[in-house]
């Protein structure tokens, strides 16, 4: 399969490597250029849409910054492409130069860190560098900033419905190839506690979680066996660790007793039965009568797995019916919801209803042939695609409750605190807002320099603290823009002078 | 990132190894099984459905399954897994026989060739092996033909609403992560011509494709010149691979005006330019409009390369609107779209409408203590979701024609040719169909051993021999079944001994 070679330098879109010939050719390769990632939009599911986004992806991409070079096998492939006429598509002089210096160690890369909560429009990267090895660069970036964005959004949203119940990423068989590795780390991130994925779960030091599956009742069952024969050998190999899946035969009248029989033996060899798992059906009637009968055999703290199609729309509709019905039954409704687990797959893997994150990566400056960088814009995009030209910085903005209350963007250099701001949208003429300093009661910068001289600024960063970032993001967040259904719209916007930057560069190319 | 570990053997849930370390303890990690693979229904997109599949991913998964071990690394990550209470999650005894014997040497892979039409409800692959391997392969096994096939079908999907011209992939910016180069893959094999991803492309023999991106001509603006400047320069480093981007400043004002001057120069000195590209506004209206300006400049055969936001759908709009449109303007609408080239990112390779294939992998049978394999099956589906016991062989019936009519499910062992073909619905039951000898013009059996004896029993496949069996079957499908919207239903049946089997064993179950 030859992953290597896939997955190296070369994995970038075919133009990269066409245009930066070309800048060698023009002899502008190492001019200086600056682009910058943003999103356009919050995705949007159909019947809901997010209000925020979780930023993730960042240390994949600086792990593949560290390895991506060209070499030998790249060298190879590359010198063997030939125009239809024959001719070798890249010259020698460019191959050498890309073998010497087709890596990232004059990039820059500035960055919001990843784990927080993140808005649109605005430049949550900015990659500083030669010309050849920024324009090289867009495609692995967008590649892993947008997938990881998109999944760990997803899962955040999931997370917020299940109300602090524990989230399993299950999602493998169902998403793209190798991408669930990335897939499930995104989710882990995002909101998820933990994977069913085995080897990603070793690589980022968390534990693995699993049951079993159907084909092991039946497989007791095609031997002469029962259901209940295939409880008792699983308690007996996992004694602590006992989650039993209740469907395959009748799961009230066969699966629910089954499990309570094992688990009560369980208890009287000093284990506790962990959980049972439910994968088909009406999960919520079927949660309120296997918590009442469990509940009546004194397993009143047991866990009660849910999977089967979930995200965030079926998990609030769960917990509705759970709220309306629970009481009927004689079920304690919040100490249900308390003692659920949700295991999630396909819709969370493949960010069921919008599939991919719109995010760009755009040329904002560049180098002039007097050494000057100067800023740049596409003029024919519509006004809501125009990313913001120049070298930029970017700032959240904190309430006198500590609420995150606008993200903007400012020019390098500009001063935020303690002044008046006046904010504008970002393309939107006419919409602005002004803040005093007595409504602020604190900026924050949102970007550091995370590469810089070939390498990453800081050490791996590891899920937990990522995790803590959101968690932290989140309660500094209108509970109005968390909503899962019509969030409110968070303000993101640009400076007076960032404005002024853009409307001159604007009118200079219209009228040049 | 230690991608190894995360893309061998432990590429896996979590709970299969739970599973093969219970069949271990029982004493029955041996035991002959037969697993089934088949998804369950088409794609469903919302306004639009597939009639139809195209089976790919296969030899990706031999590829795993050749190259998949227990080495140190993931003896060392098994070894490590500990339960709350601190106890090792894995014995050793278990983890010495994984060692020892967890590849898939005695393990048997039945298939559909790579590259067919295929369809829902019946067994593409049965793995048949000892109960724990043919276990542990599950996840792989569904994560590699799931999405591919998946990507594959949106692939023929969107060559059809081509109608035949070039479609090139261009989606990994915005895939999951490393699986874009999957699938890139499956868009090859299911109808993409060629792929911007270059390092897959080197992989797979097949010449990358690409242009240039806005940045480039933003890059000579900036410097102080123009987008002809930039147009001049990319002819000149690629005169005989001259594919502009004509919508950086305006389309028709300057774009294609450009263009047409570095074509007309490169006319000049004996090259000819190859086309434009429009990425932006209303494409079917800007694509008559650059037709006209070059049909008159005389670059009557000058491709014009569509993208920004593609799909089946959106190229159906497109042709429709020319085909109204193009007369009005003195342009033939089908010289036109004979110059059309398509290129289709996000939603092809994210699949939109539909981002996963409802795949299943299913034990069906299993070796009971006295040595003989039974069928077995999960009672408690509903009837389109429960799989077919047994161990079947999977055939395809072609009509007086030569037409495909109907695939069939069979025992091992009937015979379907020359003989009357009673036909049931895999799970209605009542609907049948029969089938005189003299209405069948061939039967096919269309699996085949594609793994035995720890190798594959064929040598690797070209994308080009299986594009070229995808084309095979729909010249051989029924029109109706081809269109993107509300396609014909294809029969998928059981034949009557598979039909008894099944219902004697429901009834066997729910009677004991």
């Amino acid at each position: 399969m030859q992953a290597d070679l896939a997955e190296g330098i070369l994995f970038t879109d075919q133009y990269q490597l066409a245009m930066a010939q070309l800048y060698f050719v023009e002899g502008i390769h190492d001019r200086g250029a600056h682009f910058d990632y943003s999103f356009r939009s919050y995705p949007d599911y159909g019947r809901h849409q997010a209000g925020y986004c979780v930023y993730a992806g960042l240390g994949w991409l600086l792990d593949w910054m560290e390895t991506a070079r060209v070499g030998g096998a790249e060298l190879a492939a590359l010198r063997s492409q030939t125009t239809a006429q024959g001719a070798p598509r890249f010259r020698d002089e460019f191959l050498e130069w890309l073998e010497a210096d087709g890596h990232f160690g004059d990039v820059e890369l500035h960055s919001v860190a990843e784990g927080r909560v993140v808005h649109p429009l605005v430049p949550l990267v900015t990659a500083a560098g030669p010309l050849a090895m920024t324009q090289i660069l867009e495609t692995s970036l967008l590649n892993h900033l947008n997938y990881q964005t998109l999944i760990a959004t997803k899962a955040s949203r999931v997370a917020e419905a299940a109300r602090g119940s524990v989230v399993l990423e299950f999602g493998m068989r169902r998403g793209a190839a190798t991408g669930v590795n990335a897939g499930a780390r995104a989710a882990l991130i995002g909101g998820a506690r933990f994977t069913s994925n085995t080897g990603i779960s070793h690589v980022l030091g968390i534990d693995p979680k699993g049951t079993h599956a159907h084909s092991m009742v039946q497989a007791f069952i095609a031997r002469g066996g029962t259901e209940l024969d295939a409880f008792r050998a699983f308690a007996r190999v996992y004694p602590d660790e006992c989650v039993l899946l209740v469907d395959t035969v009748d799961t009230l009248e066969s699966g629910v007793p089954n499990a309570i029989t094992v688990f009560e033996e369980l208890a009287r060899a000093g284990h506790r039965g962990l959980g049972i798992r439910l994968d088909s059906g009406d999960l919520a009637y079927l949660a309120i009568q296997a918590a009442r009968r469990l509940d009546a055999a004194g397993f009143t703290d047991t866990q009660i797995v849910l999977s089967n199609n979930l995200d965030e729309l079926t998990i609030w509709q769960i917990l509705s019916q759970i709220e309306e019905e629970a009481d009927r039954y004689g079920v304690d409704a919040s100490r249900l919801a308390a003692r659920l687990v949700y295991g999630v797959g396909t819709r969370l893997i493949t960010s069921h209803g919008r599939g991919a994150l719109d995010g760009v990566y755009k040329l904002v400056a560049v180098e002039d042939d007097g050494g000057s960088v100067v800023p740049t814009m596409k003029l024919s995009d519509t006004p809501g695609k125009q990313p913001i030209p120049g070298s930029k910085e970017l700032w959240r903005i904190y309430d006198e409750r500590g609420n995150a209350t606008a993200d903007a963007v400012a020019m390098v250099g500009e001063q935020l605190d303690g002044v008046e701001l006046r904010l504008h949208h970002p393309h939107r003429a006419g919409l602005s807002r002004t803040l005093a300093p007595g409504e602020v009661s604190s900026v924050e910068r949102l970007r550091d320099v995370v590469w810089a001289d070939g390498g990453r600024t800081e050490a791996l960063v590891s899920v937990d603290l990522m995790r803590a970032r959101r968690v932290a993001d989140l309660t500094r967040l209108d509970p109005g823009v968390r909503r899962i259904i019509g969030p409110h719209i968070y303000h993101v916007s640009i400076t007076e002078e960032v404005r002024r930057v853009r409307d001159d560069l604007r009118a200079g190319i219209a009228g040049g």
